[in-house]
């Protein structure tokens, strides 16, 4: 294991996270917090010296393969977490450390859990870098770093295949820090765009960039207590249900797009697949919702369609408390939860391509069944998927399911109704913030046991690192010197 | 697709319910219910005369693959379903087609699932057949065929692969027939043995058959309204709860147990972790009840045995309404159904041994990550697991998930509560039986729609056979003509 590399670049990560703090140091002097505004100078320089302190000495072996990938990736998580919910705690937002690393933690996995009950009363410059670490996290922090930085000698592919998430990471150019800045440059073009038209409609400015950085980062952290649904504004919630959409598409799409490949893109089929899903299961539910809890359809598909696009894209927004729904809407809003969004977007959950991969392996073992000869391979927008990725999507989808049902079992410790509970860990392992019961919607996480609260942390960045980081940190495997 | 040869199978199995049904007939005698005992003789003249119809003629393509053990195999598990029914619905016990099929099916199935509220009322030959099925069903009706039959030039392993659960089936001695006698004389036995045990703890003697029949094949159904614990007897708690976690053991085991290679015995994986998690799960559900439910450990211990083994080997007798428990215990006993019994056992779930891959996979997975160089088989019971059946594994387990969700949502549109819903689904393709709230052990299922119960009963067949014979029964690939 290269520590020295691990360490220099753990160092850069917590330099950027100081620069993007910095901005929130600046939104506490516009609104004149000074209080905040001390809190954030102060960490922002504890983080700066660290920072040069780790990466004073530049490390001399330059070796970095996957194993160093995955364990920088799940430590700098763990380092800018730690950092992020410095600001929660010291400035008295959030009294309690578990508290505000929780917070901290499901905004940068872009959970968008929260243990706030009332969000309007605080900061606005700590209500800003709630939400800015969305938008940090929905792309991922190395990813950034690897945009601006030259990392000499060491194949940054590990580090992006470890952050980014989906059953295998390619790059859309040779060269994989042109890759990290293509997709910053869209993922900035994009967020531009919603604030934009979140403005036109009349959505002030500071209320603009909040919420677009929980769209972007398919988050979920909002600055009103009743969330997007506060504005009552069709406008507002049309412009952020087509933005979640978008946010949760496989960016290499929209590189298509760029590259004027029209035909390539209409022809994606991770893409064609999520658009199915959601757009199938927003009349599904509008027509489910209709009469029962809404009068009209067009009431119904406006409430349907934000929660479809908020749920499935793992954002976690809310226009409407689903938990009222009926029964089959609810369970399709989980099944929603775990598919999630498409691979190398910002959502989480266990994502589209996977059981699109599936899908095709049990189809071509009823094929083999039938006609034992038959070679088959399984191709996604006709590219072959190798078959190690194939195995290891099925004990991808295993682990998690099983992580899901070991996390409950320790949670039902605290004693809540199943409905609570259960939900509790799916909304947090697939990213999305609100479930049902005491964590719907209009409920939040305040009343889970320090313990429970811990375990619902580590599911969100299980879920949000896809697994093997977290788990390989987590195993003394990784911490052993080399057997053989 | 050799249809001669899959008619003839059909016929075989048709003959020998026939015969199994016979014991019915006989019971109706003795207790005088003439009105059963005329329903029985009409539908065993019924079978014999549609057995000899489809077994007169030879087949002369004696060719017989995977698929056709797969066609077979679920072809015949409908017919002698349909058949099973017969009794239920032509002598009035049960009024409606689809409940005598889902009470036939459930029975077929060893699920235990019932839409019967009271059940002391029927004719005891009625009731004899009912939990009949359920051992039947249990070892497999083919596994009887190949047993009795010599089947000259086909290839019995592909029935026995089709029918026997777990990830590979491999036959204990050279001949596939020596090792159906095998199987089922280890069967006949144990079952002798804990009827006798009843007998001994002052169970009347048609009492302890049907029980021992329910018990044997995992199955569930009982005679009385309160299940077991309507005899309220600490002994026979003590030896149903025994003897459902011994029919829930790899049948290789006992072979071993027989063939005196006791350290071979000793050291049998599957075993092993699955006794650890029913000592485990006993004792954990034990420490949670105390003190809530039950005020002494020692009743605790007792109900926590009985309901973790009835759950974990997929039996569902019960003697306490588990869905009045903790959420803890709840969850437990739910992550247990999905669990099972062991491969090759007369139990269902996903099985012990298919966990046991995927966790060494998992390991495996993990290693790599860390010496990318490394090369490891992954062995159970010292005997590398082809790779074909690793993928395969995850493979199950996803598309056993999926069902799972997929029946949910559609057992949805009942307007159930969640609970409900989601536990019937899971309690018929664990083949289980009982699950909470409207169909916790003090309820049924007789309130579900029409098409909600044909979900379920799809859902049992998915469950018993696991996966693939049901699910290329319905798929159109099979059916058509050979296209390459």
């Amino acid at each position: 294991m290269n520590f020295g590399m691990i360490k220099n670049l753990c160092g850069q990560v917590i330099r950027f996270e100081a620069i993007f703090m910095a901005l929130s140091l600046i939104v506490s002097f516009i609104y004149g917090e000074f209080a905040s505004a001390v809190v954030f100078s102060v960490i922002i320089a504890l983080m700066l010296i660290l920072s040069f302190i780790l990466t004073y000495k530049k490390p001399s072996n330059r070796s970095f393969y996957a194993k160093e990938g995955l364990v920088t990736v799940s430590l700098s998580w763990v380092i800018i977490a730690f950092f992020g919910a410095m600001p929660f705690y010291f400035s008295g937002a959030i009294p309690s450390i578990v508290d505000s690393l929780f917070e901290s933690i499901s905004g940068f996995t872009t959970t968008g859990a929260s243990i706030l009950s009332q969000v309007e009363t605080l900061d606005k410059s700590i209500l800003f870098w709630r939400s800015f670490t969305h938008w940090i996290g929905g792309m991922g922090v190395l990813m950034f770093v690897m945009a601006i930085l030259p990392l000499s000698g060491a194949d940054p592919l590990h580090l992006m295949r470890a952050e980014s998430p989906g059953p295998t990471t390619e790059k859309l150019v040779p060269k994989a820090r042109q890759t990290a800045m293509i997709l910053y440059k869209i993922y900035i073009g994009l967020s531009l765009l919603e604030m934009v038209l979140l403005l036109f409609g009349g959505m002030p400015l500071y209320d603009s960039i909040v919420h677009t950085f929980g769209t972007a980062g398919t988050g979920g952290f909002s600055i009103k207590n009743a969330s997007i649904g506060a504005y009552n504004s069709v406008y507002i919630d049309v412009v952020v249900t087509v933005f979640m959409v978008l946010f949760g598409i496989n960016f290499s799409a929209f590189f298509l797009l760029l590259a004027k490949k029209f035909k390539s893109f209409l022809a994606h089929e991770e893409l064609r697949v999520y658009v199915s899903i959601v757009l199938i299961s927003m009349a599904a539910i509008a027509i489910n919702i209709t009469g029962t809890v809404y009068e009209s359809f067009g009431e119904s598909i406006r409430y349907a369609s934000f929660q479809v696009a908020s749920i499935m894209t793992t954002t976690g927004y809310g226009t409407a408390n689903f938990d009222q729904w009926p029964t089959f809407s609810k369970f399709l809003l989980l099944s929603l939860m775990f598919i999630g969004a498409c691979a190398g977007s910002t959502g989480g959950g266990i994502k589209v391509s996977r059981f699109i991969i599936m899908i095709k392996t049990l189809k071509r073992k009823a094929l083999n069944i039938v006609h034992p000869q038959a070679v088959k391979l399984i191709k996604l927008d006709n590219i072959p998927v190798h078959e190690d990725v194939i195995r290891g999507t099925g004990v991808f989808m295993v682990v998690f399911f099983g992580i899901t049902a070991v996390s409950t079992l320790l949670i039902s410790f605290n004693g809540f109704d199943m409905k609570t509970t259960a939900s509790a860990v799916v909304a947090c392992i697939n990213n999305i913030g609100p479930g049902l019961g005491m964590v719907s919607p209009v409920g939040n996480y305040s009343d889970f046991s320090i313990f429970s609260k811990i375990i619902l942390f580590i599911n969100m960045l299980i879920g949000r690192l896809e697994v093997y980081p977290i788990l390989l940190l987590l195993s003394p495997t990784i911490w052993q010197k080399r057997k053989f």
